[in-house]
């Protein structure tokens, strides 16, 4: 059974319950269980964490390059100012997914500036909670292909 | 029976015969295949084009508002340079997607600019030929949510 | 009698029908028919026409030389992108204008950029339907002055 | 009886008389008496003012909200400077037409930054003398709406 | 008694009447009262003054040095053009506090460069007319620091 | 009795020991002191705390909305690189103002582009310790509003 | 017998009739008698198109891999705006040059961006129609090599 | 006996009471006296002005093409913001200089960025108020030639 | 005997192990041992840590002042992004020297643009491990300078 | 019979020898020769020279105007930091052209920024030794043009 | 007797015989004479250098230092790129003042920055030669200050 | 024996006599002997050389490739302006270093733009006269690794 670790950075705990105009209604835990079903459907343990913490979150990197077989991260704000994240994200050889819930090209000109994505296979962005769904779905096919 | 469009831009026919290192070496006639073959499983009928025409283009994006429930689209160059397809996604109202086979986050400066993702619902980019079948899965569920 | 051609560009054919709320709810075929209208009243012989496509405006322009008094054009998206556009008009010795409905300067950063402003006589933009109007009213002046 | 204003910026009271090459030979008196008779015709009450104090300026922006049914202003060389004209214009709910003699887009690249077109409703400009007349028939056009 | 000066620049003589969703309701003669009684409860002497014109406040800015303990500067549409205001305010070698009803970091882009700012001491700004009371404060806490 | 929170960013600790000459010689003991003074006067509870840790102050912001009546935030070096910090502010309904010690126009220009000054109410800066005890009278007129 | 293809972009149908200052009195016939006539001379067999249609021009580009030895390409004003035949440019193996009438240093600003040449083997411009000559000349030595 | 004028811009009238580490400790009146010296010396008849407003500054430009030879313009804060005293510099005919008193070129980024140099003949800085006397031999030569 | 510590920032510890063709084949353990070794020749005392996380290294720089006699640091990603690292760099009077295993300027643009080399008295980068002895020698030589 | 002169910039007299991967293995002997060889075909007189000093090319490009009737210039590394080789050039009427080994638009940055092609009637580009060979066939041209 | 020392950059040499347009007929030696004529007056010793060679640009200005007690430069095309220039000014401690014969500010825009200026004390420019004779009078001035 | 060069660039022929708070006080002269002694130490054989020409040591590096084992350059004004210094110093297959007295980012924006560096293997900068001693132990750090 392959294992796979989804990353939620800075802010994501307050999701679904506050700018709902712009993150919708669900929340993080309605997020990680729709996650933890779809990764049942497919066969995949696994391992969702939220933190706020620039260093915890290069630390669960690190780690996947033993413990997991796959990543996706939503980086949040630390998309756009952490070389840190992205320097993590270059020294894993696992396959590896950027997520964001809406789509950085519709918001604020700062947001289209990703430092991360550069660290990454490919990037998803702007189905709301749906992402999720698909990201698991896309990185399931990188580990059959 | 749900009806999708998938628009493919300039030079992808050239797809899978050169450039392989960039753009892997499965062609567009192979794409279209396993496309229609998904597309096929989720109950979907599908309409694939390839167009080197930007009005072509245009008028594709502009068809789907009465014909088509969503639209996937790979703008190819017009990506970082059309103000015209941006504003033909920006005027339909049903699911759109734009994808890219590459991460063009780590390309060159350029392609880092995207003009037309401001106007679609979202991005998925860097998977490959796998991206299509990414994009069909995640219009399906933009269908069905 | 004066002959004019007014020209549109892409998406122009949407008008009135979709993001009402920039373009207001007037149809270019209404448009055509103020136009067409207008131009009687003056005495003018007036030939309109729109097209999603750069190339087949090029040779609108180029036509204007030998078969019009004068040209006004609604270049839309192609403004901000199109060099050849306005080397077009810049060849062009007639009397020609270049006309928007909405004010591009209360609009996206983008689209304050003009490249092909500098190929015409004069700007008229920001009155709606009644630019045409306007405009028509203003070759008019221009060719009897 | 409609009453509209035409206000004029700084240094247009030497128009027709230096830099002719650039800004025609009609003088501005000229071109008040041209603008007088076309507001005649159309049966408008017109009031035209030449200014090089921005202040001034200001202060004639303010009483249209009360005393005018609607502006025209060529704000000269305070198009590229003046936040202060911009915010005095926005403040402004009557009609509002900003001008200018030459085609702003052909001339020097700090000509091309409009500051002021952002508090206008409409933009005419590139027509010599004829832009008052044009910009008379538009306010007129406005008020008739 | 200590005395002080509280400036206003363009535009907020309309303050409280006009952009009412930017700027409050409370008319300047309001805040002048809310002000004064301010001043009167920390037994200051206050006169209180709006220009649209730059070089009565540049005047205004100069008497400073002779005749008052500090300078309160609301510069408006000033602040982000005049480098005359800032020379002014550099020249004063009393207390000088720059403020402003709305955050400038919330509003355009061109509203966040500011000149005037750094010829003041302290800069207070976002709180509506409060703005003023708290600069109020602010000058009475250095003028017995 | 409303309860406040006043969160001190990086570096702050040292407040009063080195770099006097930008800072000035209050340690940042002495600030807390003045400020719970000024917090007793106006009968409000206050929070002091001071962090050289990014996660730690988004989670003293995520509390500030179940827990406090209003903040106060001097972000330090955070001000010019945290987007995490900005979206943390964002997301807090709660009275927030952003303070400096030193007038950050009169420093580095690096130091003049806030991130984080965009997701709070206002801004007081330029007061030295003087700015604590201005920004608690302002969140306290916020609060009796 | 070698085969070459010399491609014209927009509005090079117009030469030697319109902006003659520019590009010179010589016709784009009478180049292309002059280019035939040269190609002749060194035993190529020669294809002379003009197009003001970007996706003409891309396909034409296309066909060089199969059907010519080499290629000569006056992009004219796409040369500053189409990365869709950068990208046919750089998916074409065989020998390729870019051409231009003027040197296009001594034009105006945005010709000086180039993104078309990217995309070939070497560069010619600032000869006038003699640039053809030297470009057969060139790809003949390259042929040859 | 040939007429010539000076002109000082904004804040002038400070000169040599403060910032003097700038600007020197020579006060414009000496500096009055020192150029009235000069300029009998040479046999001109010289008009020394100073204002803070720009519109004053405007006219007595204007008025320079017809009752004096020359013209000697210090813009202070105007050379860095005013392209309205740049249009009338750009409309006399007569010689005219710009001078500062401190070499631009050593001071703030800003100050480096003239907009009005390019609307004389010739430019002066950097000697204090021996500046003036340059400037003033500098003029009768330019009369003289 | 005097002590200085080397501070390691984010990803270090992965040294050796990962992108071995841009960071070399040593570990930063290896690295340790030959920076004791070194510092032992010298007579010093050596502290090495490694840390992911910005404020632990914040405040191992605090610590410096009074613990340490000089202090080395490699700020890896920090380099680039940590003004609160420039901020305590700059708070310490010690000699203070910062590290890059690699030449920055030989690597991507972002990476040219260094934040905190502002802080630190000298700079050493592009020898791979013998960049820490190099520094090394050097921090004696200041500190027996 | 015609006399031309090829100048090389500096560091071309190690052509051949280092980074062959960019220049080729041709030395700038071998270069001289063909050079001589194709001269000769054509009847031209050549001079060929290399300096790696910028005054000793300012001086051989001052003796064209007598001495030569052409001139072909490979400025190497002065292409792109140069003013002084731009003056010269532009004061010489003769023929002349400016040549690269490789294509500019595919190297670095910097690499694309020509200051000197400015200067010069046309450009050649990307051909490797053929660069020369096409260069004299080109000013061949230009000369019985 | 006081000794000056004029130095002329790159391409002066050629003045008076080429690009008559932008500097005028005189020749260098004419200059020359005339300076000589105008130092004479004054009783100041001169000596008047021309070379197209930053380095013995850049030593005869060290030489200032020991034998002259004024320096004017008109460093040309140097003025725009050599900070090698900028460091030897900066080391002079004598009168220095740079010269140029057109107005910069009316020339292209990378005239326009100055590299050298910021190592002078005053800047003359925009009088022909004139230029000169106004610079040994100011340079006079600052010697019998 | 290994034999290494240093070579410093234009003004370090000053050092020591003037602008001593930037670069201090000590001689090139001194340097060169502090630099003898410690190669010597090392048993290195050394040849010092100072040049304020570029080409003098563009030729100088060039020798390096045959004549010695290392270069240190000290490449002053040059680093932030010569292309032609990187060019050589890349085609030099030696350990090279780049080296500076002080640390260029603590001083004037346009140095912190190193063009240089780029060529060389290390940079070492900020330790003043110590910065050669360093280097020259680097160096033999590089021979013998």
């Amino acid at each position: 059974m392959k294992k796979i670790i989804i990353i939620n950075g800075p802010n994501l705990n307050l999701l679904g319950t506050r700018e709902v105009n712009i993150y919708g209604k669900t929340t993080l835990e309605e997020i990680q269980k729709l996650s933890e079903k779809k990764a049942d459907e497919l066969n995949l343990s696994l391992n969702f964490f939220q933190s706020n913490n620039e260093s915890e979150i290069i630390e669960l990197i690190h780690e996947t390059e033993n413990n997991y077989d796959g990543l996706i991260i939503n980086p949040a704000a630390f998309t756009h100012t952490s070389v840190a994240l992205l320097d993590a994200l270059k020294a894993i050889s696992k396959p590896k997914i950027e997520i964001h819930l809406s789509n950085i090209y519709s918001r604020e000109d700062f947001r289209k500036n990703s430092i991360t994505s550069n660290g990454v296979d490919g990037l998803i962005c702007g189905f709301g909670s749906l992402t999720y769904i698909i990201a698991i779905d896309a990185i399931n096919g990188l580990l059959t292909k």
